[in-house]
């Protein structure tokens, strides 16, 4: 059961983007499992993809295709990565690509591919053949449910979020889907998101938001650590509302609300992370830099002991101070660090605050929601990752399914 | 159930070395809590502790008493880890070493105290005064077995081990315990070990080897990555035996024992790695440098989806090649990455081997041992790191204990 999220609903379409989805039964029956996303002519689209020295071929071939067209298709699969498959698939990867340029007539290199599911098979392309007069038949600008859950692998809920913004020149739209459950870290994880807003924005810009953004997003959620081969997040522009970001406070509307789509969208992954009982922030205020408040942040949230503590809803603060410890912060003045649930000071320089009641600290950590705020008291930098905990139906989860 | 291990016997006294052990009750009843490890006068002793920035209050004594003078007794407790416990934390601690001292007419410098057990909690002080004349009392150079029982916490068995050797002039002893269960990384883990010697060998050179030899034992294991307060391996030459490293050939055959002793000890704390049902050793070949191998090894054996593979004997070898690939090795060609489990070629050329079959794979993956080999092509430099799986019984452990 996610933690505090329902299923994605009341997504809005965003004009320029039409969607459609099918039953290709790439590795599962009876559920959809590969969705087109067809963009307006002149759409502009940044992206952002795993730091995995071994990148899957669809992740390899995007950013190919990425640097040689404009792209008009994202042609995605749940079920089977391509990952870890070499050659072979590198050729399917192309392969899916060229059956949708010759039933398009848009050249191969217009087509971005992802993939999602189990690493080390090669992609069947047979399947594509089979559907793809359906996809590109079908498409519709209200299908944006149906894609959110078509790309899911273990996720339990499909995630989406929409936002508009009113600017000076009209009201621009913000639609995002994602999947991810498990296999999550910072630096993409097993992720895949597609934002797409109506609104006017170059490339050059676009690229330049999503990088940044995505550093407060995708880049500071964690569920086990593990970055993986796919990961990939998309940013599509088709400025189809005709409304650009004239003027400064039009940028500023429109950045915290594509900060706040993927904010969503992100925590959603965590809110569904394998297994996860509980949703965590992990809040590290007073840093130096932000390199050294998300070294300790990401120490803590990784932390198995902490993750089983928080599973537990046990206070045991002393696992949370050991994981900041072992951040490897240079001359971290222990003495100077406290450490907060919520709202409950549990650390004062360096050791248990007087204050602190096993109670008080007991409370917070039975709630479903908790933050875990750690003031370095070294500078002005502060940082979040969000992240679960570690549960029974973590091992299960990834004891039995092969991803 | 620890894998290929059962409880340490068959311990070799080391002249110069006697040893008691008592009831205390500091945190549990009915079973010895405490250590006394008495040091002939003339003993050296070398010490390696936790880089973790929060040091218990005995870690931080430890090094002030090694500072200043000889050591002539170690004082160790389990129960209480008297970490994160500020001032009074170290009060306590000093106090610890006072009744020792004077009970003994040592100073109080001459004593190292050291404490493993629950984080955040004071160590209370009476139990050692009423233990303390038993302790004394009672030394004994045959209660090896006894100091490997009293140390340990979630440990299910106890954990030591001897080893003789012929040198030039003489027959040597070496003997050592440890324990540690969980919270165990790089860096020294929730791990006391404890290594003596009758050989005769200066502070200095024994600093050295420890310092070396570390490197390749405990420094090479993980069961969580969490690295604890209170870390701590002693290594103490009496010289009783009177003999020297008097050729070079001694001092291979002496260095050679003393990894076997530490490495034995650190395996053990892996075959009894909290919830483990697999014993795993992550090997790095041909890496450029021992930094590189060493981040290889670790991101392989610290990845979540991989030891969750690893208790299902699922041979997931896309999750192997995707920590690889994350593990931040600048510059990797991953089409030069070779794995193997075991003998079984797994991955060549950075995909799946043609060779390959599951069968061959599951295999190997149902063994209680498994090594997993990992080939760089980069380089001539190889390292081993040893690990377990994350089962069930991991979470429950570490959900119910509080450490």
């Amino acid at each position: 059961m996610a933690v505090g999220l329902s299923a994605a609903k009341d997504l809005l379409p965003v004009k320029g983007i039409r969607i459609s989805t099918a039953a290709a039964g790439i590795r599962y029956k009876d559920r959809e499992d590969v969705v087109l996303i067809e963009l307006s002519d002149e759409s502009q689209v940044a992206a952002v993809f795993t730091q995995n020295a071994f990148r899957a071929a669809p992740v390899v071939l995007c950013e190919q295709h990425l640097s040689k067209a404009n792209p008009r298709y994202l042609l995605i699969n749940s079920g089977n990565a391509n990952a870890g498959t070499g050659d072979l698939g590198m050729q399917a990867a192309v392969k899916t690509c060229e059956i949708l340029a010759q039933k398009t007539g848009v050249s191969q290199q217009s087509v971005l591919p992802f993939s999602t599911g189990v690493i080390g098979e090669i992609l069947p392309t047979q399947p594509f053949e089979s559907v793809m007069p359906h996809l590109v038949n079908e498409l519709d600008a209200n299908a944006w449910i149906n894609a959110a859950h078509a790309i899911m692998t273990t996720d339990t809920v499909s995630k989406g979020v929409s936002k508009t913004a009113l600017l000076s020149t009209g009201t621009i739209t913000i639609t995002g889907i994602a999947k991810g459950s498990g296999m999550i870290c910072p630096n993409m994880a097993t992720m895949l998101s597609y934002v797409a807003t109506d609104a006017v924005v170059s490339r050059e810009k676009l690229q330049a938001m999503l990088t940044d953004l995505v550093d407060d997003s995708f880049n500071a959620i964690t569920v086990d650590g593990d970055t993986s081969t796919n990961d990939s997040c998309v940013l599509m522009a088709t400025g189809q509302s005709g409304v650009s970001l004239k003027t400064e406070q039009d940028e500023v509307l429109f950045l915290s609300s594509l900060c706040e789509v993927m904010q969503t969208l992100a925590q959603a992954v965590i809110r569904d992370g394998e297994g996860a009982t509980k949703f965590v922030t992990v809040s590290v205020e007073s840093a130096e830099n932000k390199q050294e408040a998300k070294r300790v942040a990401y120490s803590v949230a990784q932390s198995p002991l902490v993750k089983t503590a928080l599973f537990a809803s046990d206070a045991n603060w002393g696992r949370i101070l050991c994981a900041v410890g072992y951040s490897g912060v240079k001359n971290l003045d222990v003495n100077s660090v406290s450490i907060y649930l919520d709202d409950v000071l549990i650390v004062e320089n360096g050791a248990r605050a007087a204050s602190y009641t096993e109670a008080a600290g007991s409370q917070v950590m039975a709630q479903e929601e908790i933050t875990i705020r750690i003031v370095l008291n070294r500078g002005s930098v502060s940082t979040n990752v969000w992240t679960s905990d570690l549960s029974h139906d973590y091992v299960s989860i990834n004891a039995e399914y092969r991803s």
